[in-house]
């Protein structure tokens, strides 16, 4: 079952239970390219901004409130999320997305035109153009939807669930505050400090990573609307940018302002290539706090043990007791993913030419991509591996006390040339650092109990 | 509807309509990470391992024909593309793909066993791990099908389409090569040469292009089965390997080897950083040629216009007569993507360790996401914009005898400083280069006709 | 001439004229690799630090105050730069710059040694470890220097010279700011917009590119110093760290503090990742405005032509008036630098590994070198370009005239369907808009020059 | 003391005792960008290349034999690196590299002049344009050096560095092919195999490597010679471009042709993009290996300690016995840097506009530096790291047989069941598997002892 849509083209078929029109399907036939779908956060935030539009351009009485009052019922759909499955398009189609536009457009138009009892695909008493996408151009709208959804993503996912990750690497930082082991330089054997300590360096890296992506958001809240084709703003009312973005804020909650400079606001996306330098800065805190998670779970017997992480799967078929760091490893992934897409945006942001970018959709799925799959790793890596980490204290214990770093307390005692040969005897023996002591006869054993004390060893002499 | 499926870790409810068990539906509670699944590439080629790994024990006498029979229409069926839905996993798993090597074998022993009649999530009589995961292991079966999907994709889906864009690009080259034009260097006007010499110069880029990407293919074709689950082969017979991979060159028509070496086959994937590398060289030659491309059409009156596109969907409701590149849009875009996909698979490369890389399925996921693109995006545009291309001659001809660049063609006949005259003098006053040498009155309008013959400067002399 | 210095694995000979000592000289023999020394800003960073050090050490009791003075002597001469020649280590060695932060205490001790009198060589009266590393580790000085040079940097060299470029711009889009053109979407002739208004888009980009490197400057003035081996500052006083940072800011005249966590100080340099993703945005700004800027002044004759950029060098020598846009060419190969800089960095920062990173030299060179970079290119391309560029007027006022897209001027005078007749009959018979309104008869001269006024597109209706 | 040089925009002071001339010091002033000078093999590629043009315009009957032996003598002294010091320019210049050829013209013409009794600066009898660059443009000469030196380098320098690096770990893999350890997939215990083995997969990987960049030569051998200014070898001889490229090969003892397009050799460097690919690959390579060694040889006491590695240098000034691995570290930054580069190459690579890539000086500036970093890096690994490699033998067998996965050798004697439950209660209660396994009446220590051997599980079965 189809219907006849049409455009500057001439006529299309398009089935019957799909609210998409002309542009849409032709665009469906000319970009056969892959499977990657525009994002639903970009679609959602067409929703939001068809919404907003509308009710600005009734506001200065240019839409009839009748027809306002359907696109905006319509365009609520979209920003709900109920119209999904009406938005085919893929992500490499136009570099500008005006096809990703005018999909909102007559999906919002089809909707609108059902709600008021008319025909679809007759484009009355709602046109996608005239009245869908009033006072508007797909070369402003696309960079605000590519913000909006940036913005609404990272405050509402991303944000939470990195707090709730630092949150729990605070509370293992705690948990541990006591437990003295070695420390690694180099991977090699070095002075002591607190499991507590270690962790602590994560929950920083974390809080700096929090504030890296918050400083963000003030520059992604700038919002296009209001430049229209080139920048200049024609065919706007003054005003128009200014009340968008308050419409939006109003709808979403959060703080978006219209762009100060239009021209730059559609031809460059800088504020995407910041974005994502802040998520890829994040990708390497993760990457190494689940590397070195991963290594000092390594074991069960021939690693360094210090940890056990939860088990959630079966490891091995042949192999029982095998624990692999599955989160861990998800979460590395994540990171290069990160990496990846931050080239991607860098190339694409740094390519745009005169009054328009046109790598605009592979940018906007490569941020969002990136947004998404941190919030999810971040989850999965907290409630899956973080928050059931177990210290191995026997075996913390047990490897600071073999360790021969503990010398450099000796130093100050009986001076380096003997804390030396303590060492080194010790290593070319395999005794430990007190058989050794003992052994050279340099101290006694109760000497050596009192000042070889790990827990003196870990923070600056008052 | 459901039913009770079991793994080491206990029971766990599955739906009835589904095929995997136990194990991948835990991987659905534990890795909710995005919405990306395992490509169907790699779901294909475990259904042609699987199939060949059966094919192979029953002749080694290790599995009972009976089973073998059910496992090898089964795993035909996962080759085949029927089952795609039952492979419900995300990429962002287990490093190792661990999961997606049980979804292969849950799916298939649940389908093997409805073969022979039995009850769905008993085990019986094919079991996912005895039988299906018979003398393998997900450490060598994963990098199999890494290779396997990525040997089948480009020699299937790739090369041909980039093949068919090298030959459209050739026969413009033809159709354009006594179309004489003004030379660009620096965008700066220089010497002449034809459209057909400029458009030979992408010719030969895509033809180094296929020759990079074919020559990556032996080192692909390498297959890590029998390598099982740190290389050595343990729980495999002497000679498994080799006759799994000559059966799947035999299943997919194409020449798979067994790896010379399985330490290096399951700790490294330097084959995929390899291919990845020909993809992202592929990308800069497509980035270069469809920015050409879009910059010769430029226009249609204020830029360059020495090409015409074809016109493929409506540029812009107000603006008639707009015609956008947006098949060089989504091809830049396309590059981008792939060059950012390399970063990724240059990231999780580098970070294998020991006995395994445990960054397969990213890996995996962004080479095949490469190919999959690059191929399209080579057919979306050669057929939606490269064989419709239309020289504008008397654009081109205008141009050409308006610059001053000609004038090294007199450089021979008046001397370079009289050259160098006539071209500022033009320069200076707006002047074309015959006016300005009538003007100054060093040559005649004969002399000038005869030599400043564009036709003359676009080879080297006899 | 040469003297024996010696370090704990036993004498070695250093050439007489030279400061280092045993463990520069071993270093130059074990680390063969490349010629890229470590940047001067790090060496000059190491005698700030050094003197702050000796300073607080000083000021604890814990220094002689003879020995405190000479070694500030020496480390101020270290800072102001006198003293690079011995400074010959390479970039690539020890990861923790360990060989740096010797190569400083050896040759501000020898020098300490050569004020007080004494014999070069014989660590008496100033030993590089014992006085010149007081309260030090490699593994927090490194780290702090990376940071002080940094900032130094950016604040003195970048921010003012890429301050000065948006400066120049702002000059150029103030002065352009009545010269209407054709925009250009797509590439694609688009609705007009001001020169100015253009120039004003690169000059947001600029404002918003030095506010994004601002703000990474709280971070980098975090300093690691007081961690010393792990991060908990074991062998200093308490205090030290704060001391020394304040002394730091006082001979910089720069806001440094120290690190409120020090296990992240020395583990990750996530600041730098962050700090090189700024670097990376201005890189792509700066790409996009260099690239619009060459082709916006291409030609002279066969390309767009609006703009002259000045003649700083022959063109060609067979190819009088070719003026090549040689400082856009400088200045997009140094983002492209930037960018794969930023690709080092971030693998680097990714891969710290306990309580160290060791990738500290390398992403020191790398942040350097792009800050020098960008801002040598900044003020080359401000002086030898950007403040030279000329308006081609008559060629924008041409173009902008031949252009269909003023059509859309007259949608609300005679409808879209006569201005898509007559751009449509313009387009096909290569008449103006004008020719082609009067030719179909839809408008009178009179009405054609009131409606289709340019200077009327370039902004919002009130 | 100064001389008076010239060029077309007038006179210009050079310091007497340089060879360059005008051009070259008007780029010092116009390009003061960084410190980074055009490297030294391009320099000497441009004495072979001068060497070759002259000779074959000789031969042609279009070079004076007298000028053009002056012009072969002092392009060999280029060639050998006797004028390094005359080649000041940096990299961040024009983008066609035009100033460095000039350079290169320039001092060549000023030393034959000297050999021929001349006065310098007075382009008599030797003219940098006319005889150095004679049939010769800066859009061919540059790509043909960036390619002459590409290959000499891989050639000359880095191939043979790698190969040894190869052996020497076959060498050690050899060296180790008896001594069993255990395996580590996800950074857990698993299945044995012997330390040869796993030094297999990095002889393998480097293998391949080598392969991978060996098979780069023949289109980097390609040269652009003869195209000229666009491509067509306007004002050439035809066979000029044959007849250089063989004399280029005789003069290096390298296969180079000439290139079979011109255009793509002008306008495209996706040879250097691939060559950057291959050294990417082997950067992947190499941070996999070396990442692997220095955490085998963690410890002393408290990591791996299956390696131990040569100890260079002093570790720490207070922590005696501590062994970095150093030379892990440097190679592990260069593979950073590597990596990195390939991203500059990328992007520049895709860069290219109509008839030129004008990124060839930071295109030949990264390629060469990884090529020297990795080159150098190999060489010094070698020398300083793997040749000292000791296997420590009874830690290696100590971990082994502590480790549970061993139990997977007494599935077919005990099954699988009766096997989980030795491993479990030994991981449970801390016991050998032994002692777990007797303590559950499971088995007999003679039969442990016969079944439970590791040398039995480093292969597949007969």
């Amino acid at each position: 079952m189809s219907r006849i849509e049409s455009d500057a083209f001439g006529e299309i078929s398009v089935a019957s239970d799909k609210y998409w029109g002309a542009q849409s399907q032709r665009s469906l036939g000319n970009f056969d390219i892959g499977e990657i779908r525009m994002p639903v956060p970009i679609i959602k935030a067409f929703g939001i901004l068809k919404q907003a539009a509308a009710a600005v351009n009734e506001e200065f009485g240019l839409l009839d409130p009748k027809l306002a009052s359907a696109i905006k019922q319509a365009a609520s759909e979209v920003a709900a999320g109920k119209l999904n499955e009406h938005f085919p398009l893929v992500v490499y189609q136009t570099g500008s997305g005006t096809q990703s536009n005018m999909n909102a457009n007559e999906v919002i138009s089809n909707r609108a035109i059902e709600i008021l009892g008319g025909e679809m695909g007759s484009k009355k008493p709602v046109h996608p153009n005239d009245h869908c996408n009033m006072s508007q151009s797909s070369n402003d709208t696309f960079p605000t939807v590519m913000h909006i959804a940036a913005v609404v993503e990272i405050s509402n996912q991303l944000l939470p669930k990195l707090r709730d990750l630092r949150d729990a690497f605070q509370a293992k930082s705690d948990e541990f505050k006591d437990i003295i082991k070695i420390g690694r330089t180099h991977l090699q054997d070095a002075t002591p400090l607190t499991l507590g300590q270690e962790f602590s360096g994560y929950v920083q890296q974390l809080t700096f990573g929090i504030a890296r992506i918050e400083e963000t958001l003030p520059r992604l809240a700038l919002l296009a609307q209001g430049g229209t084709a080139v920048g200049t703003g024609l065919n706007t009312k003054k005003g128009f940018d200014v009340k968008v973005a308050a419409k939006v804020a109003e709808l979403t909650g959060l703080s978006f302002e219209t762009a100060p400079n239009k021209f730059e606001a559609l031809a460059a996306h800088d504020a995407f290539v910041e974005a994502s330098g802040a998520l890829n800065t994040l990708a390497t805190s993760l990457f190494k706090i689940a590397n070195d998670i991963r290594y000092l779970g390594s074991g069960p017997r021939c690693g360094y043990g210090e940890l056990s992480l939860p088990e959630n799967e079966p490891g091995s078929s042949i192999m029982p007791g095998k624990v692999n760091p599955t989160q861990c490893e998800a979460m590395t992934m994540v990171c290069a993913q990160v990496m990846g897409n931050h080239t991607t945006i860098t190339f694409s942001g740094a390519s745009g030419q005169f009054e328009l970018n046109v790598f605009k959709p592979v940018m906007a799925y490569n941020l969002l991509t990136s947004i998404r799959l941190l919030g999810d790793a971040c989850k999965s890596f907290r409630i899956n591996c973080v928050e059931g980490i177990v210290a191995n204290e026997d075996k913390i214990a047990k490897v600071l006390h073999e360790s021969l770093m503990l010398v450099t307390a000796l130093n100050p005692k009986i001076g380096y040339d003997n804390a030396s040969k303590v060492a080194k005897n010790a290593h070319k023996k395999g005794l430990t650092l007190k058989q050794s002591a003992l052994e050279l006869g340099i101290l006694t054993e109760e000497e050596f109990d009192e000042w070889v004390r790990p827990e003196k060893m870990i923070g600056p002499k008052d």
